[in-house]
Parts: structure tokens; sequence; C-alpha cells
């Protein structure tokens, strides 16, 4: 079943969210983002098999929840699309996910140490971030979520949560639009480092669950700010 | 009551220190810098809510001391006017202030270490930096300083220094001019990032209190020399 | 004997070499990259003395594995082409060597310790790096492999592996195209980075052998995305 | 006594070092860049009192080794210009010196640690650092070398090294051209950041004497080729 077209300013949208990660240093030639279909929830949007800093209108193609392209018209698909199919199929608040291999966040992932909230800009990480071993689903792979059950497993590991580490591999992000995808994408990879540089410091004093919440929820009332500043810093987008 | 018009030379200078501040680093989509109001000491001058990095001379507002904007004519403004309009009252010597979430300097913030001057460039920081305990004054909150009584305890906090460290959220720092409150907005962070890979080092030799006074007295003097290079680097405002 | 001229694209493509690794800070004004020659085993291509970060198609001379140029027209070269000729010789399956002082590789060879794959980016590091340590072969030196022995003792420490860390130095990456050599030089780096943070954080779980061998496989059927990427952030070649 | 007009192209030489240091991190808008007067071996070139970054021919002022300016013309001078004096005064062979706070050095300065060659680079600080603490000459100061007697005392601590760091305040470095003591400005920030990313790995293996002396030796040889780098990258200068 083919869906109808999505929203042009939708595909607009996500065609900047991938520059704009790629020059916030998020994604470097590898990662991708999404954005679910606005007029069928049981599809999704994302770039061809690419560089996201290089991503345009024409390199965006249909999929369906079990990560079947309905337009790829034999472009080359990412190989990891099941990410995104499946956390969709289990999370019908989120519509944007973000997975990149952004530097900060994957000490964290390769030692089990949780990522938390060291500042109100990370309030999205109250609950902490899930953490995927992907030896734990399947024998020895090649790290790729790149199967429609690896996609499950991740989606399980994530659970109600924002993000979700992955081991030896990096993290996935989710939100309830593009913008706000972006928005923790960045901010997961800049609180990591605070945390990083804290934890070198002494014992942090972390925000509490209650002052998580609310701040993710003020936040949130302030993404057009920065989304602006984003799109501004791309220049033109040819 | 509405003040006269503030001196064009005093608001062209704002709008560059939010440029600069950006470029620098110690601002990204948010942060904001005031300077009072050069005709009307129970008042000061304040960006409408965006990005700094993006601000022209017809964004910035007047507000008076207890956050009321006199001249918004419904532009949308900071949550956290009150940081300055309290500094403001309580330190008459004040003319500047800078509110951001540079990064090296969280960490000190979130582990209660102090903040001291590694070198004679942040000389102004010999007394240490405040530290903002915001559970201290209210309950689990959104850790923003978005009401008049939050914004007197952060000056309470801020005492006579020139920068205050605020627990999981950022840091506040004050000059006598413009020019002095971004050079110490800027250095507070220098000093931060050169002060966590000291304490990596071992023992850290700071400036004594007379040593720091003394710098910051002949580092005053410096000013326009790196104020100027700061402006060119901008290269043209838009 | 000289050999024919090689193929045009692999000239073009060492010069983007150059480029691409200055621009990604892998090299400074230091390092070089090399290619076999595409019509004779026995000899390579190789820039001039020069900063890679210049080097255009004209500086490129070819030599014969014993480290002799061919045509070089009185072109002064490198002092280290030895890394090159003597790895090409023990190697068959070598046809790019990437040698450099990438900044966070080095406190690993200067230390002993271990590089090992952090993530699946970096799968070609699964047996781990050799260690090259000068004086085991000569007395104090100038640290250079400045001489057909020293080359020699280089390609042992190699081994059969895709990267040697040479103590106090530097290291080398060797590929078997120079999409896949520039590529390791890359991820030899950012992994280095991530592994510096991670041990910082606590133990770290890498990835095992199989895993790492693996990804290593799924990554190079990736890498013309990347490759273009590279390309394309240089802009214009002069 | 006025010495007669200096070369026309050390000049130049001076004017690029100036923005080669901005440009590559080593200072900010603070810190100086000095030559020894070509045809008199007891003056100098020194800019006036500006950011090194917008250094034109026209700002090069001619001093005296006791820092008296020639040809200021009313232009205000730097305080620390004894930095320059004296250590030209004491070191014959010395013909070019940078003075500055670059940011890795610093906390070595400040704890007392030393600064050593982890590659061969570095070799120019085989001898190690000087370690320059203002303290033992005079009370509780600026920390600023501003008077010929801390000048004398700074160049004793230097002694005969190519380097001596100073306490609370930075670094100042030496050579026999300017193209040397740029080089030796630029790789001793970028040996300190190893040394303090190597220190937190392990134990470090230093270049011993022996080897630092012939590789410092065999760099000398390879300085046009990364002078050449920077010009460049400068592009054009106004």
């Amino acid at each position: 079943m083919t869906p109808p077209a999505a929203d042009s300013a939708l595909v607009d949208r996500l065609v900047l969210a991938n520059r704009i990660l790629y020059r916030q240093g998020v994604v470097d030639g590898f990662g991708h983002v999404s954005a679910r279909h606005d007029r069928s929830a049981g599809h999704f949007l994302l770039a061809r098999n690419m560089a996201p800093g290089l991503v345009r209108r024409e390199d965006i193609v249909t999929f369906d929840l079990d990560g079947v392209a309905v337009d790829a018209a034999g472009r080359r698909v990412y190989l990891e699309r099941f990410i995104h199919g499946e956390i969709y199929r289990a999370r019908a608040d989120v519509h944007a996910i973000v997975h990149s291999h952004s530097p900060s966040v994957i000490p964290f992932g390769v030692t089990g140490r949780s990522l938390r909230p060291v500042f109100h800009m990370s309030g999205f990480l109250g609950e902490g971030a899930g953490l995927f071993e992907i030896r734990d689903i399947a024998d020895d792979t090649d790290m790729l979520v790149s199967s429609g059950p690896l996609g499950v497993a991740l989606a399980r590991a994530l659970g109600a949560r924002s993000a979700v580490l992955m081991r030896g591999h990096g993290s996935t992000v989710v939100g309830a639009t593009v913008e706000q995808a972006v928005y923790r994408a960045i901010y997961a990879e800049v609180n990591a480092r605070l945390q990083l540089n804290a934890i070198a410091l002494g014992e942090v004093n972390y925000l509490n669950a209650r002052e998580a919440a609310k701040a993710a929820a003020v936040n949130d009332t302030q993404l057009p700010r920065v989304w602006d500043l984003w799109v501004r810093d791309l220049g033109p987008v040819d």
C-alpha cells in the first residue's frame, strides 16, 4: 500500500535536519534521521543510503514499518532502517528519530555508565538512557541493527525513554517532532561532554527526576528559537 | 515610567556583544546579555526572546528592574529576565550582565568545585565564584530563574563577586561595562577549561588574592585591544 | 626500470587523499599518503616533500620499493619514503598507506597502551595495532624511518594488521585501496579519542574479534558514501 | 641611537608570524612575537600594543634592548616588551621570541609539571622548559613581566633552553629565526596537549635527550614546508 504524498514542509524539515545534524557534529558521513509520515502512521521518511550532510529533497524515500521502501526506484537504502521502523511501531508518540555515532555519547555505552542530565537543557534525559547490548539478542554480529528482530530488541531497550545507548556502536534518540529529535540529539552530545568533564572533577549533582521533567517541558517551548539559528548557520542549502 | 531613548552607541555595543558571545562559543542558541540603561539606572536593555547570534538593533527591548518590558510591543521576552533586573537592583556597580551555559564552567557548578584564577587573564575570579543552588530557595523547579524572588536569591549568591555558578544550569557574570562583562564571560570559560586540565595534572598553584586583584586591574586597561579583535572576527553584521 | 604511467584516476584519488587527510585533521604540515602503482607492483606513488594539504597532480613522484625516485627531476623527496616501500614489499595485499602524527593516537604509542575497537567504525582495529619501538632496532635516532632497514623493521611491527603505532612519532595505517586507507587513518584517530574518553569513565567493553571482523567487512561496503562527503567538503581543489 | 631600517623581508615575516600564531590558536587577543633587528643586534622589532591577529607592516615598532621604542611616534606599546629585550640581551643565539598564553601549556606551569617531548616534532623540548615563578623575584604582582628586572629574571629561568613556563601566566619560546620560533610555539602547544592525554593513559616514554636533539636537528630542515602551509592557510593578509 502506497501512502499519499507527505507534507512538503515535513520533507523540507527532514532535509534541514540532515544538514543541521552534520553541521552540529552529531553525524559525520554516517548516521540518519527519519520522520514519521504525516498522513500514514504506518510509514516513515528517510534518506536513501548517503551522507546526511548532502541530503536533498529528492533523496527522501518512503518506507513502511517493516523497512520496505515503497518508492526507492532502485536507490540503495540504509542497512539500519529497521531502527526507525520498529521504534515507530512500538512508540505511537514518536514522530522523528535520530541515529548517530555522536562521539561524546559512545564512551558511556561501552562502559555501561548511565547518561544523566547535567543541566536543564538535557532534562529529556531525566529517565536516563536505555542500553542496548546486541550480544544479548544475537551472537557476534557486525553491530548493525540490520533486521526487524534487532530493531524490535532496540525498541525494547529504548522503552519509554528519549534515548538509547548502543554498545560499541552509537545511540538513538526520539522526539515528537523533527525539531525535538534534532534538539535531543544535539544536547545528548553536549550533555555527555559535560558529564565526562564533571565526573573528572568530583561527585556530580544531577537534575532529579522532577527537575528534569519540568526543565524538559519548558525547553520544548523554546525550540523555534534554536531551530531558526541552526537553519541560519547552514547558509544556503544547495 | 518610560525612560528616554538609550544611547545609540550602547545599543550597538549590546548587539555586538550578542554576536561576539555566540562566535566565541560562550552562548549557543541560548543565553543572553544585557546592559543597564545609560540614562535610567532603573532600566536595562536586553534582546527579545531569540538566539543571541542573530540579534539586531531592532530586537533590543527596554525593561524595568522588575523585568517588565516597557516597549516589547508584543514581542516575546526571555523567561529569565529576572537574572538581569535583580542583579542591577542589588549591584549599583554593575552595568552589563552575561548569562550563559558556557560548557567548561558547568562541571564546576554541578560538583561544587570552586572556580579560581589559573592565570592573570582571569584575575576577576580572585574572589572565586558564587554558587547558586536553586533547591535552597524553591522546591524542585525547571531550573530557570523565572521570577523576581529567584532573581533576588541569585543576586545574593553572586554577592560582590564577578561570577556566580548556577547548579545544573550555567553561570552569570557581571561587569562595569559591556566590554568588561563580555571579556569576563569569555575568560571564565577559558579559565574553566585550563582549570579542568590543570586539576588532572596535579595540585594547582592559583593566583592569590592580591595577584588576582592586580592582574584584573591591569587587564581592564587592555580591553579595547581584544574588543577590536572580536568585532573584526565577526565580519559584516547583517 | 621505469614503469608505465599510472592510471590518471589513481593519481587524482591520491591528490584528494592528501587534501582530505589535511582537512580532516589527520595530517598537519607533516605526514604523507601513498598508493601502490596500478601497473607495477614494484613501484608506488607519493608526493614530493611538501605539506599534504597543498599537493597537486604535478607533485606526485614515482618510487621503487627501495625508495628510489624514478622521476623526481630534482624535486626533494620525503625522508621517510622507506615506510611506504618496505610495507609494499612485505604486504602484497596493501595498495595504499597513510603515515601521520594524528594527535589522539600518539598517547597510545608512548604509553604502550593498545589501540582497540571501541565501535564498529573501527572494526579494522580488531587485531589491535602493532607497536614500533625504534630503539629496538637502532641506537638513539632522530625517530624517523629514514632507511630501508628501519622500514623493514616497521613493516615487521605492523605484521598482518591494519595499523602500527610508532613510539614518540606517530602511526601508519594501510589499506587495500586509497579510500580504505584514508578511512582507516581518519577512524583510527576517532577511535583513539573515544578510547581515551572511555578509559576515563571505566572498564571498556571493546568489540571482540568476530564483531570487529564482521563490522570491518560491512563498513567497507559503505566507503563510497563517506568518500563523496569528504571530497565535497574540500570544495574546489586548486 | 636609531638603527638603520630593518630588512623589509624580515618585517614581512614578522607580520606573517603574528597572523599565523593567531590562526593556529597560539595567541588570542593577547601575546606577541618579536624579531631581533637584522642590522643591529641591540634592537628588536615588535608590534605596537594590539591584537596579533590584526598586525600590519605599519604596526611594527623598533625597540632597544631596554624596551625603549625608537620610533613609536606616540603609539601605545606592549607592557611586556621587557620579555623580548632581556632575552635578546642574554641569548646571542636568539633572533625571534614568541610570548603567549597558549592554553594546553598553562596547566603545566601552574602545577609545576615538566613539559617534555612526547614526539619528534617537539625535540626542541629535550632539555625541558624552564619555570618562571614571579613570586621568587617580586612580591605579589599583576603577573606581568613589565620591567627590566623581571625580564632579566625570566631570561635566567629560560637559561639555554627553548622554552620557559610562566606560572599563572603563559609561556615564552625562542628561536634562531622567526620561522623556528613560530614552529616551536605551535608545537609546544601540540606537545602539551599530547602530554596531557598521555599522562591520563599511563606512564609516558618520552624522547630521551639524544633522540630529542637529533629530532630537533632534522625537523629544522623541514621548516619551509610547514611555513608555506601556514602562510597559505592565512589567505590574503589585508
